[in-house]
């Protein structure tokens, strides 16, 4: 799923459990006939951190370790790299076992702090990610419009499962039109955890970098790509008021609905060289 | 956003919060001119329960008591409708107070089970739902080809903040063709969510009904359907694994890529009366 991997910087024990996005399912079709076909995958996984239980994840499973190594750096479970010895997945009873070298500095209080930031569209993190948003400023970057259409030329390309099994977002992280990692998974959160958890562990600064998603740009997304570092973010889909104005808070260059030719710039319009403005015989916006 | 309204059976206190699904917003597009438009409301309501702070929904914030009322009776933090005395949303200070006559039993364990499970596809009350899936068997029942399309030509006049701003999901609770409540929000969460808190507000049992939605049919949405004793789903986008194998074990026929003509019968597909399969002329699947 991931086109590039970078030498890390530190070696955390990782498994590499990573499963296959789809499996075969035969659906009846309107006109009453079996067509076969591929669905995507969905499993389970208990995160066990230091031997205790902390979340179920819903996952693809194609990059359960990023995954976890990102989530536990998003929902600040862990800050250093250095903290952590292995991460090994074991399909077998749908568990992730985190070993660290150091414990987990107040572990219960930031547990029990998530019970007040549950779910997605539900506030996942929202407390705690709210009060980071506040010293966030991101650097400020030109994007030419040439590089826009050629980065979602090449993506297209990509999100493999959703087109052969829909159900499924996909999130990119790029560097001009350069994809450096490509990630799908069952849930939009998990697809940037695992780009997140990536970055983590090779060291990638996301000041002059593009994130790219399928998903919505609603406010949890914006923050969380914010928190990577990343000053452009660009999605296929639409954007939410609370989306935008994090991205107006926080500088995030912001263009929804890129496909094709079309696209539209909800914030950082003037950091957006026109260089390829389509031509007339092009259709009109 | 809600169709019908039925007499409730019991009167909790609700305030009368709802607000607009959309803002302006303007846009650059790709042609670099400004374009006025729509974007999804987006807005966080921290849910007080007994004067506790439990969590922070996102929400559109259309039928924020609804979503406050299914959200409680989803999570399992009240059975009972008459527990509940009030649900007030205020908007000045993003919050809503519930009161209970009686007080929410074992809320610091409701609570702290909670921690195990956050997340959307990453497992909202994975734990607590599983659980429960091992005893729901839902009633079998028979529907026609053609209920199921004269119900997709309804339903085409609803998604009206979809189709205006993007950037939402949109669920229905149908009888036959007919469309008892339509509600719209961020997280397709928050809208199963509103539309159980309707269904529990207003006694409706859910053996006859059909559930629609546009979003993708994950574990969580077959769970959150089946426990709400719908025993037909049908969905716009694409189903997973999990959500087929869930829809097996409880015996929900389910639905996916339904949209003008065209759908595929994941699950019960001996339980669809085939009247209406689309002529020779027509496009084949």
């Amino acid at each position: 799923m991931l086109s590039q991997r970078p030498a890390a910087r530190t070696h955390p024990q990782l498994s590499n459990a990573g499963l296959k996005a789809t499996v075969a399912a035969i659906a009846v079709d309107e006109c009453g006939q079996s067509c076969a076909g591929f669905i995507a995958a969905e499993r389970p996984l208990t995160v066990y951190l230091d031997k205790r239980e902390v979340v179920t994840l819903m996952t693809m499973g194609c990059e359960p370790e990023l995954l976890v190594l990102g989530w536990l750096r998003n929902q600040n479970l862990l800050t250093e790299l250095a903290q952590l010895q292995a991460i090994q997945v074991d399909w077998d009873t749908d568990a992730v076992a985190i070993t660290t070298t150091t414990g987990v500095d107040g572990l219960d209080e930031k547990l029990a702090r998530k019970t007040v930031t549950t779910g997605c569209g539900q506030g996942t993190v929202f407390g705690n990610l709210m009060a980071n948003v506040e010293r966030l400023r991101l650097p400020r970057v030109e994007l030419p419009q040439s590089v826009i259409y050629a980065l979602l030329k090449r993506l297209s390309a990509h999100n493999e499962v959703y087109k052969q099994a829909g159900g499924v977002h996909g999130c990119a992280l790029c560097a001009g039109d350069d994809i450096l990692a490509f990630v799908e998974d069952v849930g939009r959160h998990n697809a940037v955890d695992a780009l997140a958890g990536y970055m983590w562990l090779h060291d990638i600064d996301g000041g002059d970098k593009i994130f790219y998603t399928t998903g919505r740009l609603t406010s949890e997304m914006v923050i969380k790509v914010a928190q990577m570092g990343i000053p452009v973010l660009v999605s296929r889909s639409g954007i939410t008021q609370m989306g935008l104005a994090i991205a107006q808070q926080v500088g995030v260059i912001l263009i929804a609905r890129a496909k094709g030719r079309h696209f539209r710039v909800y914030h950082g319009a003037e950091q957006i060289e026109f260089d390829a403005v389509p031509g007339l015989s092009e259709p009109k916006c």
